[in-house]
């Protein structure tokens, strides 16, 4: 089968996209799936440099759907000919503080989406809304679920609260705005891209942020309950600034890097919350998909590749210039 | 009356111990009390700084014990003759994340318990333990409270758990090792001083570590899942490494300073909690007296002064080598 993968040499330069891959078979309590589409991610741009290339090559890509084409023995609640999305976390099912031990991401180590097929444990296989395309079903995965986690499970975001979602235009903050609103809360956003600006506000945000007045204003007039961090060293102290005091801020990423200096006695007299947070558990995975069902949400695709065209993918994710998912088309 | 107040000079030279102080009476829903006891906190020691010594002066100590010799109209819980603990937040009834508009503590911008008598509210006044003595329970007010806030509310600490206490010796670091003890956690501690580090073994601490090869073994070893922070600038990230992926780290004080460098990345990949906490509500303060009268906890008293000697008691305590607490005899 084809499928794009790492291996051969360090780095970026062991990328390619090859025809002549073996295809899996279910073993038991595993399903295979015959992918349709699957959705990239910033984690896919660094596995090249954390894959040791004299190990096995492996197929890369977390996020998928498709259709299932074969069931292992002992195989209960999917069968043949489901159409389904992928829970990229392996081994991780009861929410809790930190994964289990043993806990992986499909696509490094073990293979993954941007190929014609893929095996995964049959509990790692969700059914697809019908509302959904394979598309946009794909590219949710591990954005979606790192979103459902940052702002419910740790942000416990209410109906009635504002949360401010720094950088907007990525997967996961523009999953966050759009699960935000669903839940009836209200987003500000911020980006120094006025056509994110706007793009974030057509989505529904009640505000975005520009530049230093903009955030000041805020911060005098309008303090928020809940920040959903994740772009790091440029945002993190105005972020906490935004802050209500007693207010919660979830991070979950650190793009523009990581080391920052902060003030603990401004921190404990506002008796904040800074909660870390990464991608969560099939309890967690499954609760997003029946909330992005319940609410009739529709993925944001800021462009669709062939799989063939997935070198050109990869770029544009490292450009880091669109707004919502990037996904490919198998 | 004789009391301690601070006005007329800015710093500690408007300090002084007066024989002419007015007594007040109790209005609607206030009581009079006799003090018998007082206690001293750090919080004592900054009001000389920020009291405008222009304003009239005022009386320092934000805790006491005594007994109730007025009650004001309107007052049902509380009669003349009970034997009380004061606690020391005005304003704050129910728990919740902040303290509501208008909170205050005792002893600065109103007047405290370094003097013979005191009006406070009614709800203020809570009946003392039989177990305790007056000065015992005087001086378990607002670090008690601060410390039970941090442990229980903010912390959640359960019985099978591992806390860290860094610093021990200080009044609040004190009731956190003595009341973690009580609900059958495991308690390490950590001194510069062999002396606090053996006091602390003798009230019931699992380990008291020295210095960075201690720190490193439970590191190493056995991460714990909760850490109780006050020490801020000299622990922080030392304190962090200790804590279990998903752990909690409460922070509610930075007597070494408030600044430090703050790594993003390894925060949120370990999905840890930094709760900041201060002293707390008259619910936590109530469950705090009933949790030391069901434990027989004695609070720790390094030594107790009259109240013609509280001089020599702010010096004590701003040399910061007591273990446990400073009682004032009134």
């Amino acid at each position: 089968m084809k499928g794009f993968v790492h291996g051969g040499y360090a780095g970026n330069e062991g990328l390619a996209l090859r025809d002549e891959l073996n295809e899996k078979s279910p073993s038991n309590g595993e399903v295979k799936i015959k992918l349709k589409a699957s959705g990239l991610n910033h984690r896919d741009l660094f596995i090249p440099d954390r894959h040791d290339a004299s190990e096995p090559d492996v197929v890369l890509g977390s996020d998928g759907a498709g259709i299932v084409i074969e069931v292992g023995s002992e195989v209960k609640d999917v069968k043949v000919g489901d159409h389904v999305v992928i829970n990229p976390g392996l081994g991780w099912r009861e929410n809790s503080a930190i994964p289990p031990e043993g806990f992986q991401i499909v696509g490094f180590p073990g293979d993954g989406t941007f190929a014609e097929t893929i095996v995964v444990p049959a509990e790692n296989a969700v059914l697809k809304p019908e509302s959904l395309s394979f598309e946009e079903a794909a590219v949710i995965g591990l954005a979606g679920l790192t979103a459902f986690r940052a702002l419910f499970t740790r942000g416990q975001l209410k109906s009635d609260q504002t949360v401010f979602i720094p950088g907007i235009g990525g997967g996961v903050a523009t999953f966050l705005l759009q699960f935000a609103k669903a839940a009836g809360a209200r987003v500000i956003v911020s980006s120094r891209s006025e056509e994110k600006r706007e793009a974030a506000l057509k989505l529904g945000a009640h505000k975005a942020l520009s530049n230093d007045e903009d955030w000041a204003k805020v911060a005098e007039n309008e303090h928020v309950n809940l920040v959903i961090e994740s772009v790091g060293a440029a945002t993190f102290n105005r972020s906490l600034s935004l802050l209500k005091r007693g207010g919660t801020l979830v991070i979950f990423g650190s793009s523009t890097g990581d080391s920052i200096d902060f003030d603990l006695r401004s921190f404990f007299y506002g008796q904040y919350n800074l909660l870390g947070s990464t991608m969560g558990s099939a309890e967690e995975f499954n609760e997003m998909i029946e909330f992005v069902a319940n609410h009739s949400i529709k993925p944001v695709i800021d462009e669709t590749y062939s799989l063939n065209e997935i070198e050109k993918a990869f770029k544009h994710l490292s450009d880091a210039n669109q707004f919502g998912k990037l996904a490919v088309s198998i």
